[in-house]
């Protein structure tokens, strides 16, 4: 029978199909943690007693030599055989011999892939949480050069009131320190072993699975050998980690790019994360931030995408779930390229403190200032308020700030002001007087500084790294 | 000026602009936990000498009649304040005069706010983990009748290995575990109160934010002002946890839908969770599965729905953000009703165990059995698949089974094949054999009862609750 | 059987299950529609001669008196009456005896359902598209108030070419123009009558589906009774340009919050569309805009919603559907509202000139223009950009701009450099040169608005209606 | 300084950033279009006397050489050259030297990359709707040869009522038809060019932009410079039509994974559509089928991804829409693979037709004819059902169908039941008597694919082409 598609196809039809259905192109970047988990597996066997020493033996050798090709990208996988797990079993076989099929004893693909998956993902999150804990470490350092460097603070992006501007670094620091939270959690149900659960039923055979867990550095198994091949709720967490993660660099990212206007020039970017123009060398593309933030796109999509993927599934296995992989493989390199770019643009960018003065000289965040004065003083929140309101109105109409006011204009909008008025006034004092826990005064970050710093320490070596 | 709209709205175009703003027709749904918040601010107040005590007293005790009528649902919200804050001050104000006003003191929107969805939320995961709870224990029970009722187990929906029923019900107990988990890793992030973080950068106020915090059961506090008004990270992490959940649920559901069809006959769904037909008595619609599965789009939307609202964000608090609640609600509710149906469906629901002892009867998925006999017997594997094959292919051509072969049958394909062959054909053999650690064997399956009712255990009484 | 969680809940568990099945706390909203729909088929049925004119009669006569009460608010729905489809026909059997039942001949609640989400999302995208009209209107109008006021043009968020305002108006004109042709192609795959396809299969009674549909205004009839019950697409298809839209609006509310920031202060919002503070009577909170930005994030998540609840559903119905009413609800109701509020917004925004003109003033963006002057010159554009390159890091150096530059100091640089320079360099000249078609040359954009007018034109009249 | 990370990466900081930076890695795949877009706007720039001629040769000549090399993949692109413009300009230059510049005349790479896209997205999506289009033929033939099939037609995946199996075929056939009806409409909006709009402003050179759309085969230019090169809404939109697309397969793959199950049993797959066990020949997973299913998710993903990065963002280019791409490229790749593969699964599929026969008589499903037949009589509809239920259940009861009952036991539950009675509960009569327009009747059925195959008309040949 003659296909309609023919004509659109080079070679015959079952080529395009099979090419179609093979995992092979993506998951060869499995091919490390296939060969470990191969040698645990061939080593629990021995120890079992379900595999001679001398066939475990020539296994081991075979997969070594497999192993130290691969890390010298001197493999050659082939389509034809469909998936890495295929294609190393090939390999062995040509290296071994026959003997080389014995290693399939006991294991199937199902906990074979989802073994490699486990292994593949711990890594990646141990990398990210390394990445993270860097980016922190960036942060505090520039906080702590930038303690009383005082920036307006937003709400609706308008100026709402003075901040120190360490203040606002920090805040990053603390979301970051819930993302590393949240990628300690997953790595919990990451960490542990599905190898043994067979096809979906476990296995005839006498083996011991903890033995291969064990060897493979994972702290559990699956309790449930239908559960173990078919859950990729880790893979799920990880990519809404993710997600949570990229969504605070992407409100970072939005300030930097605001930042870095010529409206705002509260900073300038370092050369390496922008890009200029031969004719406008002034001018400085913030690219690095706006690409990360674009990227927000991406993870999320990875994530709807493998929920929608999941959701109605049957068990146990389903040729669905090879879709589990791309999205996983990009999230985590964009996750960790997105912290470490970060960090260095962070760590580089110069603050232009002479900007932030005048910003904050320069407005009407000081009016809260004002109205806790006069509340203090005992007159109610709503006449403070109505009070404060005229005068800043009356600024607003001669084109000048509150400082500006004359004592006797003050006395006149209410006798209870004082000369002290114009110490309260100054940006510097509306910061250090927010001195609640937590708060923006200097002696509050100062102390939120050394908790930031307790929060890195390195635990192995029980002392701070910087 | 004359508006182009005017003719269609009734009212000066203020009105349904300031309707499109307002929060109130949803946000009343936090009323007892903004009183709650509301009552320890007071109370700190006083404490601290921050407000007498005769105000203090005055605002308690005008507070405790609005939190009298809240529970009696005899509050009146009115749109023109706009949110549910203000309409408790309002309603503050006309009970016990301006002095209501100093409940504000030190205190803004945006960090009260943020404490009633954090004490919203904590207290719907408490009740979902319950929920989660109870169904889980539904799961080991029903688990607990079916340990040796034998089944087909799946997959591509293809029937592979014939398994414990029981152990098909435990894969879900063990997701929901970790469902159970992820709960209880979002209560730590959830656990932490923004009160007093102001409006954003703390307050002049010298208020003491652990002793609000310890008030309202809250284990930490946090660090930032700023983080602490921006933050929705427990929310995204609560509607990602509750993604994942659902995922879960509509696999589960898919699987009761197929088993309630004519085809499968697996189950009978009790008439509470079906909805009948009065010309065809017999014919139930799964409906409960069904809508529950289709759920799980509403629950990935709000997800969605919250990281897209939150992307790009710039510090700290935005009007935006009020779209963080009425995914918050539909979804906590979405959830524990979908649990709470689960755990009635499936604990009602009759196996119909003779149709699953024919559908093991009368397939070849106990071909792997055979294959596995000749392994153990010392053939090669891909010797032992090929005489599988063709025995597999003669019973298909002649319309019969495995079981139904002859001795010599079996010995013409290969001699060492013996008459213990018949015995591990059969499916209980086969299940029963699958005895590596989480495995399908029927002692491995109560192993796993036994654990998962010890991590059932109920901590408080120290006695398992079932 | 004690049920575990009959301590929850008030009455029996029926009902809350039951309250959980139930779709008419939602699909009430339909009422109007499902009566519409009743009418035309019970017409059909008479014109038939399934139903007698008698029953036909008595049966519109209840159909009308619900109706009228509809109207007027007057209705009360029963949750034991499940839907709108089931509470209408217990009214009308309450209202004219058990004849009402006939009402079903021929019909099924499959067919009946999906009708009247054809008639509902038939009239709210044709709102939709006056919403997006009147707006259309208000930006053109706009635009043409500021065709000659130069603004800055951005990539980046830098400044990169002095652009008309009107120019950046009318940016959002066309975008909206492809929203409006979007909901028109949609409407296309609305505007077809599902009625008359039965459960599924379509009805052995003798019914025309053609009248009916055209008695409904539909345009055409489905094809096939199985793809007409279980048809979606025309619900995720208005999500999806609804998304598209609501990103639209995102993109614009982004600028108007950057606009109405002190740092940009391009404009000011009118006092209906923004928040104020009683002690910052000048700070203007731009509350629709964020809120607008902020339900982007709902709309996106109704689609992914609807897309997900749809993913892997066998034909024909299934309870899952019942999740298609919500979302689609809230997004018409959501892009209408905020579609009518921008319109507002812009009209009565006051864009401030003087800010634009200093703007344009004082910064490098007419370099390109200068590097434009060199390569007519004959210049190599290398050679030119490094031309302007070394005179802008000059300028930048001494705190100047290029227009400050003497007639030596450029002639020093290229001695091609004429007076004319300083003609080429004004922001106005620059504008004014990008003639190109579609470019933001002021005669262009005197063009685009004839265009855009044109595209207004009403047809019906014949006659621009502005 | 030294940056913290300098240890994990190989080369300079500035390598790896810029290699997070660049886009040659995904964005050669435009390399045709991209010298396609030049060689129309060399031409143009000729044509207009913006080049000379003998500059217009010398690029067009290199830009040929280039393009037979792209063509037979010789050409090797750079990391260093950032992305495809860059590198065929670098290319250009080393061809035939510095003249290789004059070609951005009157272009950015703003205009540039936006008219890549629209070249490249346009031929995919026509090459899109001419697989829908033979998917369509598969359908309609396959439909043709089982008019007469008689199968159990669905609702809730319970057995509703029989209909003919080409019926439920050409549902899809239909939600085809709006795939591509769709895709037709999208192509409107691809149809469109932005060449010319240079980075945001339009250009100071007296350009054509009409003559270099034509050149380009585009049907109309973009209207406004700003939007020509912010707007990415034709390729959301692709995603969104390709959303609903996969989730129609998705559907349809559902359904033949539960028709290819044991249980089922209603089609076999072909061999190269599924895999098999060499131990269970007979064993066959549907594995295309549920890949594609899967892959639902991926375009999903993609579709969330591109509304995420657009959300917010301000006019003009922004570094974020560089995301654009990869998700563009995937999606368009996934759904013509996905549509081929298909149509080789259905066209090659064994429908089994006795087993669906033996499906249908084995039933209820014929009650709702029963009710039917006495409504004809003038049974009130209520009481219809009754009968109709109480009959249903003594059969259930006693294990016999309806079919079975004798002539008295009809006449004793209604003695208006003649005969004719067991002609009427006939599935082929249940299937033929619902000759509704649209309906599953014979005849309708029939009159249904004359109107598929008129849809199919080959407009260009006025000819059918099957």
């Amino acid at each position: 029978m003659k296909k309609l598609w023919n004509g659109r196809f080079k070679g015959s039809s079952e080529e395009w199909i099979d090419e179609f259905g093979a995992s092979i192109p993506f998951d060869h970047q499995l091919v490390l943690e296939d060969i470990e988990g191969s040698l645990a597996h061939v080593e629990m066997l021995v120890q079992c007693s379900i595999l001679s020493e001398q066939d475990g033996d020539l296994i081991q050798q075979g997969l070594q030599v497999i192993k130290h090709k691969a890390e010298n990208n001197e493999l050659k996988f082939e389509l034809s055989h469909e998936d890495i797990h295929l294609n190393i079993e090939k390999m062995l076989i040509d290296e071994i011999g026959p003997v080389g099929g014995k290693l399939h004893t006991g294991r199937s693909r199902n906990d074979q892939v989802a073994t490699d998956m486990h292994l593949y993902l711990k890594k990646q999150v141990q990398e990210i949480i390394n990445s993270i804990d860097q980016f922190q470490r960036v942060l505090v350092n520039k906080a702590a050069q930038h303690v009383h460097s005082v920036a307006p603070g937003y709400t609706h992006l308008q100026r709402a009131q003075p901040i120190s501007f360490a203040h606002h670094l920090l805040a990053y620091f603390w979301m970051m320190d819930r993302d590393k939270e949240r990628m300690n959690d997953n790595l919990k149900r990451i960490d542990c072993s599905p190898l043994g659960a067979g096809a979906l039923a476990g296995t005839t055979f006498p083996i011991d699975r903890f033995m291969t867990a064990k060897t493979l550095g994972f702290s559990s198994v699956y309790e449930n050998s239908l559960d173990a091949v078919s859950d990729r709720d880790f893979i799920v967490e990880f990519l809404s980690n993710s997600s949570i993660l990229i969504m605070h660099l992407s409100r970072f990212a939005e300030e930097i790019i605001l930042w870095a206007s010529q409206e705002f020039q509260f900073i300038e970017l370092d050369d390496a994360y922008a890009t200029g123009s031969s004719i406008m060398p002034q001018k400085k593309n913030p690219d690095m931030a706006e690409l990360i933030r674009g990227k927000t796109g991406r993870v999320y999509g990875h994530l709807i995408g493998m929920l929608t993927t999941l959701k109605g599934l049957p068990l146990a296995y389903n040729k669905d779930m090879q879709e589990d992989k791309e999205g996983m493989f990009d999230t985590a390199q964009t996750i960790q390229r997105s912290l470490d770019i970060f960090a260095g643009m962070v760590e580089t960018m110069k603050v232009n403190e002479s900007n932030l003065a005048s910003a904050v000289a320069k407005d009407f965040s000081n009016a809260t200032e004002l109205a806790d004065y006069l509340a203090v003083k005992g007159i109610p929140f709503r006449d403070a308020h109505e009070i404060v309101g005229k005068l800043v109105l009356h600024c607003v109409e001669t084109n000048i700030f509150l400082v500006d006011l004359s004592i006797e204009d003050f006395q006149n909008a209410c006798p209870l002001i004082a000369e002290d008025i114009y110490e309260v006034l100054s940006p510097e004092q509306a910061v250090k007087r927010r001195n609640s826990y937590g708060g923006t005064g200097f002696a509050q970050v100062e102390i939120q500084i050394e908790k930031a710093r307790a929060a890195l320490i390195d635990k192995e070596a029980g002392t701070k790294v910087f």
